[in-house]
């Protein structure tokens, strides 16, 4: 699979030429030859002789990005005025602002925002301690939390590199579960300073989401903290995908008709995905599961084995099936993919039970190109946008904490979790499902409110199971 | 002094009543017997013969105010609504909230603000970690640190309880330096966590206000960040009080004429902002400073002095006098207070040369009465906002990060301090300076650019001396 051109790495480009007939066609012309994909085209200024425009042009790389804005300057007649690189735009001054809620514009406003007023809140909050939810920006606020050592698929760049990942989780917050979020990049070089610093944050923030800390520190990082903290804590590579997995699959049986307890399910990625999702799986009714990393399968008594992946071989492949990826894949009805680009070929697809569900979730290049398996494939799913069924975990963190925060949930746990799972999959009514919408947008505006509402009624019940979210090893 | 109405105690009344003539007065009359102050009526909604009207009234205690309410409860023909606290109100949800400065509606949106595209900017920073101050929040963004041991006058109320201050501090830096800010209320016991816990968090954040930190682990943690940290750490308790200090006496001394070298000042009160204040006033010229605590001046010698103390004592009262505060006044030409309520009187006061200049800073009560000296100081100063010439820190910490953030600067020092100083002080021209005007009102849109201009400038000047603020010991 090349690589295509992404509105991740688009230009905009201002061009000034004469404004002709067949000028602006001439101009697209030479941006489509070298492979260049306008996402848009607006008029800047005009006279009677010359027009400005700015083009957005989606690129496959910086280099191609290069080579297209070499192209429109070699363009006879047309100047161009103005390059900058989208995304970078975007980040500029970052991607968050912190506003405040109350005017202090003259003496009586300040006097009450601020001293002598403030004094009885902080005395009322110090009498009773659960008044910070009403009284403060506990209430409705999440520290999104990391260390810098796992930020996406780019590994230890450090906390401060991570930052723009984590102000972007800030604005999907916001933006799509209304819950304000901050991010807290933690300069350390030990998960337990994570957690002694996490910890210490707990009267600012009424619930954590940890994010992009390697395994298996996160799993000490997310047990620990759960255990000491009063507000919930969440691990989203973990658990979120783990969410929006399940939802995938469970709409995937309710399409198919298939038997959860009839799937053999092969997992490749033995990391803290590959175990949560495992996980849920089970809980979903699948029973038939091997674990595979690129050493092959996970069978308990393997040698070598770190600790989570002991205990998944522990509760998977109870045949204690030793092999590789590909020969473990040979007559499995499903396929899920959590590690990296290209592993698998159509030919080990093939080898596969007929229909199989292919959720190929390496990003941004999956498992194996779903074009090349689409017609052996009941169902597909990756973790892009440009292809159907996108397993987002946008499409879980924001509802779910919106939902935790109006409860004012101490903890999130299982039952949370599987509740948020099939309500993600519930808003797809059965009659719209289909191999291709298995799962919503990430911009359908009924998915945030129906997990929040699950959640909510979970975290509310005072006869729910609480199962923790963590693995206890 | 007894407790006056003010508008941190203010309660909002609904009232609904059948609209005769007469009956508005009568109502304010009610409030006005038993000691309320009106500040706001309006109109809720009205018909033809009722009409449903809100006071705001301020009121000297919460008991008062509920005597208020209760008044207003027994006017015959007039039914109470609803009421409440105008304080706890403004607080409801907390005051400052996280937005998003980017629109995330649509897919090529999120490719840029997050996944694939947020990759590039990560990976930029990783190779170029300066590139932070453009493409994070942390350019523009400061953290408000407190372990919650000193807040405003309550003592150690404990972190979450100084969140509502510590939110305050984050509205006014916004709305006063237009720097965004937020609240890091640290619920640790040891000042070796609150400077490890700040360390960690400097990938969010392009400066540090230390805030509510008791002394002596002030001065550790300010000292010990300020040596470990690429990014300003200022300690506002100390220094910003200082500065404003420092801004009010030299317009005093412009107003007067007076020469600093022939003051004899004493300061009443040995912490954190007494040290600073007395530094402060000894740059800027004044070489007769004794200073107090509750057991009498500060003398090289004296037995059972804390470090903080004989660092004061080793700089200050070079004749060794020893004595009580009240001792100490005769023969002075200024009083600084930075203590308590209420421990001078007239007749102290009157011991002192004619014509002193007060500033009496115990919040919210005077260590004197400035009533009862009127007549006797040529300038009176106090922390208040309803008597004239008020000491407000917020005349200086917006502006002061603002400068700071705006140049980069990774240190703040004496330097800046001192250009603040003046900077507040010449806000007001000479022609414009009277005795109940040497400093500017915090509403003075004036002064928080003017500081942020003159701190930029020190702090860009490659020639500027580095100085820092904290105190060596």
């Amino acid at each position: 699979m090349s690589l295509s051109p992404s509105p991740g790495n688009a230009i905009s480009v201002e061009i000034r030429y004469e404004n002709t007939v067949g000028k602006l066609s001439e101009i697209s012309k030479v941006i489509a030859e070298v492979g260049g994909d306008i996402s848009l085209i607006d008029v800047i200024t005009t006279d009677r002789k010359f027009i400005t425009r700015r083009f957005r042009i989606n690129a496959a790389s910086v280099d191609h990005a290069k080579q297209i804005e070499d192209a429109l300057r070699a363009v006879a007649g047309a100047e161009v005025l103005d390059v900058y690189d989208c995304t970078f735009k975007v980040h500029e001054g970052g991607k968050i602002t912190v506003e405040s809620t109350c005017k202090v514009d003259n003496a009586d406003a300040l006097s009450m925002a601020y001293t002598p007023g403030v004094a009885r809140v902080c005395k009322a909050i110090q009498a009773e301690p659960a008044l910070a939810d009403k009284y403060t920006i506990k209430g409705h606020t999440v520290a999104v939390v990391t260390d810098g050592t796992a930020v996406l698929g780019l590994g230890s760049i450090g906390a401060g590199a991570g930052m723009p990942v984590m102000e972007g989780k800030a604005v999907l917050f916001k933006e799509f579960g209304g819950v304000d979020a901050f991010p807290i990049c933690l300069d350390v070089d030990d998960p337990k300073k994570i957690i002694e610093c996490t910890k210490a944050l707990e009267p600012n923030f009424g619930g954590i989401n940890l994010e992009d800390i390697k395994a298996p520190a996160c799993f000490e990082v997310e047990r620990e903290l759960t255990k000491m903290m009063d507000i919930p804590v969440f691990h989203d590579d973990q658990h979120g995908t783990a969410t929006v997995v399940g939802a995938a699959f469970l709409n995937a049986i309710r399409l198919t008709g298939k038997k959860p307890e009839n799937i053999r399910l092969v997992v490749s990625g033995a990391g803290a995905a590959g175990l949560t999702c495992t996980r849920i799986l089970q809980s979903l009714g699948i029973k038939d599961i091997i674990v595979c990393n690129s050493k092959g399968t996970m069978y308990d008594g393997k040698p070598g084995l770190t600790v989570p992946q002991q205990w998944l071989a522990e509760r998977t492949n109870a045949e204690k099936l030793d092999c590789s990826l590909k020969e473990s894949l040979k007559g499995a009805d499903m396929f899920l993919g959590l590690s990296v680009a290209n592993i698998l070929t159509r030919e080990d697809i093939l080898t596969m039970n007929k229909d199989p569900f292919i959720f190929s979730l390496a990003n941004p290049t999956p498992e194996v190109p779903p074009e090349e398996v689409a017609d052996y494939a009941s169902i597909i799913a990756t973790g892009r946008s440009d292809y159907a069924n996108q397993i987002n975990n946008v499409l879980c963190f924001p509802g779910l904490f919106k939902g935790l925060l109006t409860a004012g949930a101490k903890k999130v746990t299982r039952e949370m979790q599987l509740a948020a799972c099939h309500a993600i999959a519930n808003v797809i009514p059965q009659d719209e499902l289909r191999a291709d919408y298995i799962i919503p947008s990430v911009f359908d505006e009924r998915v945030s409110p129906a997990v929040s509402e699950a959640v909510y009624k979970i975290a509310t019940d005072p006869n729910a199971p609480q199962t923790p979210l963590y693995f206890e090893f």
